[in-house]
């Protein structure tokens, strides 16, 4: 009887997509799992801006040329894309991909309409909805963001709820009330989603093979 | 606008049925896991078998008579039973959902053709299967348990093999590698369960309903 525990190891990374609502804390929270789980690999978005000044290309973004970002969008090698300020911004698949095989994790922070996107050119994403720890404590967030008027605001608070009302299309939903706690989550998620069946099946039918 | 944040909190508990080849390790992970989270409850079986002294009713097991065994049988009342040596032993389904409905976790630690049975009766628990380093490991350890001969070996091992084939039936597969990273993976899953957006959605959609 022989085996290989090799083959019971951790192969192909999972890509996480951190989304909510605007003003929920997506940031933050990241900034903060990045410093806590640096093995994350986080995602680096192309973009047709010009670069500022130190911004590296292939660490700040991937900087694009118009026709070039037309081009990954022909040949559906981008995740998501959108176009702000007359610039398109979009996160490259190859990138994914090739970290993902290299057996890291990826993360991904993005707003909800992009994440819905990702969610249907890569459905084997684990999808996390942050959520505000009330809809007050939101409101709060964005009223001391800056001076809008209450127009602003309640059109604002408009977006978001119907932007909550979104999370029907994720796996998980993770309230930030803490940032640490919210991190906390983030992990355990991705330490669950490493023991999946699906993702531990594959390599135990193969170890079977191999002594039977 | 009003908003309610204790809607958001946790509210019904999880069942998690931890389960694996004989020989595994499971009782040696429970008994860790107990030490580490105090707070998840130890599903208590019935049994036909006479009370041992020092045993209590209800803390080591639920002690029925044998008729009384069969009433929750045929009243559809044990997620599990089996009969060994003469006697009936089982997973009274009260306990399970009286502990889960007062809003904690569960863990239900037991043989793998019970936990199929568990699985049919109660498929929202959450089912974990536990895995040898390699079959090589399987094999010292249950030799090493007793005096058993080759062939009796060879039988379990073969017992075991046609157990870790019924790990397709799990949610999740850990490696007992080592009991502390076995113990923290299930935390793990058990934190990232309670995040599912399945059991968050209902808590949201009542959330939303109370600021509309």
């Amino acid at each position: 009887m022989t085996s290989n525990t090799n083959t019971l190891e951790r192969e192909r990374g999972i890509l996480i997509v951190l989304s909510g609502p605007s003003g929920v804390g997506k940031g933050t929270v990241c900034a903060a799992l990045r410093k806590i789980s640096p093995d994350i690999v986080y995602s680096v978005s192309a973009t047709t801006r010009s670069p500022r000044q130190g911004e590296v290309d292939g660490v700040n973004y991937f900087f694009k040329t118009r026709e070039q970002f037309q081009q990954l969008i022909d040949t559906d090698e981008v995740l998501e894309w959108a176009e702000y300020v007359d610039n398109f911004y979009g996160t490259p698949r190859r990138f994914v991909e090739e970290t993902l095989r290299s057996g890291k994790d990826v993360i991904l922070e993005i707003e909800v309409q992009g994440a819905l996107q990702v969610k249907q050119k890569f459905s084997e994403g684990v999808f996390i909805f942050l959520l505000p720890p009330s809809l007050d404590e939101l409101e709060n967030r964005i009223v001391t963001r800056g001076t809008e008027t209450d127009e602003v605001i309640r059109s604002r608070m408009s977006v978001a709820i119907d932007e909550i009302r979104l999370m029907e299309h994720y796996d998980y939903a993770i309230v930030n009330d803490h940032v640490e706690t919210a991190c906390a989550k983030i992990q355990a998620i991705l330490a669950a989603e490493h023991c999946k069946k699906e993702r531990m099946y594959p390599k135990i039918v193969q170890w079977m093979d191999e002594v039977n």
